[in-house]
């Protein structure tokens, strides 16, 4: 329900406005919302968004992680789009509590979503 | 109060647990918790930690932006841990809800705290 309205006309964000922002499909149609993030200590970069589906498509009520480079933030909308469709939700990698702590998850999820891995394009030493 | 315990060994953190999560100071004693972060949309980075202190050396309750640089997460402490030092803090940049569309501040307050500045050493094109 909640629209991201912290620090207009720039580029911060904050997490408590992130968390409960809508999602916006391919369609243009809502998705679900942010339920909250999951971040990589220790680059500080924000790696998936874990996104709350209510009922949508018949998961029932269901968490899900979308990687963060494949939402795009939408001021006019309040909200984030991102160009991920139902069936491609449906037939995502699966996921369990041991996907955190699996680089080959990570790795089929990006190229899943064709999402730019966070691990890459860094110069951090 | 809370202490960040998901994703043990490894790097992965919910944004969930990291608010909340105690910060300790320079020498090992509790300044404070996260209350939440501040995220760069464009980079999906987080830029700043915005501290709570509770009644912590007179200040009252109150909020101060930390850059994320500055904190490192400590697993055996199940917190962060921050050079920064209660006299660092009394005297840091002035901070005003404009602060965070002004790059100046955002300079200034990094350099202040000799942290990188999350806008740095990113090959994001």
């Amino acid at each position: 329900m909640a629209r991201a309205t912290a620090h207009p006309n720039h580029q911060l964000i904050s997490s408590n406005d992130v968390q409960g922002t809508e999602v916006y499909g391919a369609e243009g149609n809502n998705i679900g919302e942010i339920d909250h993030l999951i971040i990589d200590k220790q680059t500080g970069r924000v790696a998936y968004a874990v996104m709350s589906f209510g009922g949508f498509m018949g998961l029932g009520h269901s968490h899900h992680p979308i990687p963060w480079s494949a939402l795009t933030y939408d001021k006019s909308l309040g909200g984030f789009r991102t160009a991920i469709t139902e069936k491609m939700l449906k037939d995502a990698p699966q996921f369990s509590d041991d996907s955190w702590q699996d680089r080959n998850w990570e790795t089929q999820t990006h190229q899943y979503y064709r999402s730019r891995p966070y691990w890459e394009n860094l110069n951090i030493s």
